[in-house]
């Protein structure tokens, strides 16, 4: 990976592209509007951000960080005295269809997703909040199966549920149930990780196999008929970042973890995407180093899929300083939700906010964000 | 108000039926369940405080209250050292059809609301979370009036949006547009208001008229060819809390507002049942005192609605010590939102866990509960 690239005309056209400012120019909303690709990035950045603009809003990262105590709460983001304590704050809502696949349930995700979400600002996760749309003539065993694995997955991830709310809509004016979660956690004063933290050099770590979760759900749909072993990877990975923390901070008296996310909807590669324009860095990936089961390449075969675009659940990608790499992957392969844990590319300078995959053959192909619905209501 | 009661077999029996444990025997969700009264208590301390049990969840609360800073965040609820701040937080989901309404639309609800429940803990509101689910089809302009409501609506109450997310879902699969908001405040240290804490003789004091929003919302239905100049009295609460937590302040050093909750789903009669239910103590409201539209009167008529029962979006009910209920009320009639406050009735001993209501008549009839769906989608 140390051959040098020069930006082709192509991808100069797509950096001039991405510098444009978002626009929504549709009438209606679309499936697209919820890909987690890029109709959703114009959505969000052309309209909620436009309307509900905040300092913390604008980072667009996937949850807020910020202070209270001391004389932060009067002036947000501003206090540093003593008693200042650094929360992460996020929120999602869960429309999976079906309710129940291989792996997993509605329940468990929006757990294990919120608890995601908190840690991959480095935060650990401690409360959350749950909020049920319920669909009048949903089975109460079903919602007792939801409500079963909600409690397991937050014993699992060692969260409490500390507020909620119940409403309940005519037949017909939902899907069964909508579940919302949103969570707080408690970031230590020295963890600072961001999407827009990459710098040139650093490592991308992947913690495991791409395309589990996104491709159990469309088998699940019961569209194709296909037999599988494939389970949704959905797991709660904040035992994973607290082990890398320690790890950095172990090898290191710097903060050397400078971005973590994971890729959910839009898959890895609209995440990497987030993180290349985030940070104003060109990251290379390398295909041959991707893990993808053998049973997920090839319903992703069937299917039509990119595993780069498919969501997961339980996986996170990790920009490193270099020198940290391999005793972090080293260390995350000992946690279960890490054992598939590798350096899969690198950040460099140029072309700045893409991101590019050598491939098998040697050449070197774009990788954009995801453009349209691949995938709908897959969390 | 002073003459002394009696309770009747009919209050005994009452008594006794609330001290049984809530089981769930219904196979199936119905409208009633999402009403806020006894069918959805029933479902929240029946199953959902079942599964998802926590100290904080088991308060039944409208928001969870609890301390982070100094050792708290490790061993929630037990530091007390420097450092230390205590927070509310709450979630709410909006469904409330037409999404539009005189007086407001879901957006502004889904603002005030949260911002409310912070505010009845005591809470100096400060950050919010938006996530969206939206009906594939839905108007973007219908988006845009939404989003607007709830920019101006968080102006109002000094409140930022900090994370959001957004979900699509196929056509039929929702309806239009469901919102959650969930909210983050900051508790002074001092402040301890709780629906646990009315005293055998508090006062009961409510801010303005009742039944305005839930009235609004049927008539907006147009399933009565209704015209009146009725309007949802959706509002921000925060400042009018802040007002009374300073009044109590100037006028005593012991805490003596004990009780706040914004009368919404179940009405007023619902909210009181709640806290006569949670403070073990009877709660007895005289007719004459309480303040009702015209409009709103004569409407409910037609509409066959109490409104004791219907949801209300800017009022507040508060129980205060007796000593400084007058004051109270002088100083909320001072704010915008407070301009109708009045001593609606006061709490008694026995018998304990009921509401009951003396009519114009001279009679006392009980209070209950709301039982079934009286206004399904009302918020």
């Amino acid at each position: 990976m140390a051959e040098t690239f020069t930006p082709s005309p192509l991808f100069q056209r797509v950096e001039r592209a991405r510098r444009r400012k978002h626009k929504i120019r549709d009438e209606y909303i679309t499936l697209a509007h919820g890909s987690g690709g890029r109709a959703m990035h114009e959505l969000v950045e052309g309209l909620f951000l436009e309307y509900l603009r905040s300092p913390m809003l604008e980072l667009l990262e996937d949850q807020a960080v910020f202070e209270v105590g001391g004389d932060a709460q009067s002036a947000p983001g501003a206090g540093n005295g003593g008693g200042v304590t650094r929360l992460a704050y996020t929120t999602d809502s869960y429309v999976v269809d079906p309710i129940f696949f291989p792996g997993g349930d509605i329940g468990r995700l929006a757990v294990n997703g919120t608890v995601n979400d908190l840690a991959m600002s480095g935060a650990r996760p401690l409360y959350l909040s749950a909020a049920f749309i319920l669909e009048e003539g949903f089975r109460i065993d079903d919602l007792r199966r939801v409500l079963e694995s909600m409690r397991d997955a937050a014993a699992k991830a060692a969260v409490q549920f500390v507020t909620g709310d119940t409403k309940v809509v005519q037949r017909g004016s939902a899907d069964k149930i909508f579940i919302n979660t949103s969570g707080i956690g408690v970031v230590e004063s020295h963890v600072r990780i961001s999407a827009s933290r990459a710098a040139v050099g650093d490592k991308v770590i992947l913690s495991g196999t791409l395309g589990d979760h996104g491709t159990t759900i469309m088998i699940a749909r019961g569209e194709l008929e296909l037999e599988t072993e494939i389970e949704s990877d959905t797991a709660p990975l904040n035992s994973l970042v607290a082990d890398m923390l320690d790890e950095a901070a172990r090898v290191s008296t710097v903060e050397t973890i400078h971005c973590l996310r994971d890729p959910t909807r839009g898959g890895a590669a609209t995440t990497l995407n987030e993180i290349a324009v985030s940070s104003e860095v060109y990251i290379e990936i390398r295909e041959d180093l991707i893990p993808v089961r053998e049973e997920v390449k090839g319903a992703c075969e069937i299917l039509g899929l990119d595993p780069l675009y498919v969501a997961n659940e339980g996986k996170l990608i990790a920009l490193v300083s270099p020198d940290v790499a391999e005793s972090m992957v080293a260390r995350m392969r000992q946690n279960p939700y890490g054992l598939n844990a590798r350096v899969i590319g690198e950040v460099k300078v140029e072309p700045r906010g893409i991101v590019a995959m050598r491939t098998g053959f040697g050449g070197t192909r774009i990788v954009d964000m995801l453009v349209g619905e691949q995938l709908p209501r897959i969390c």
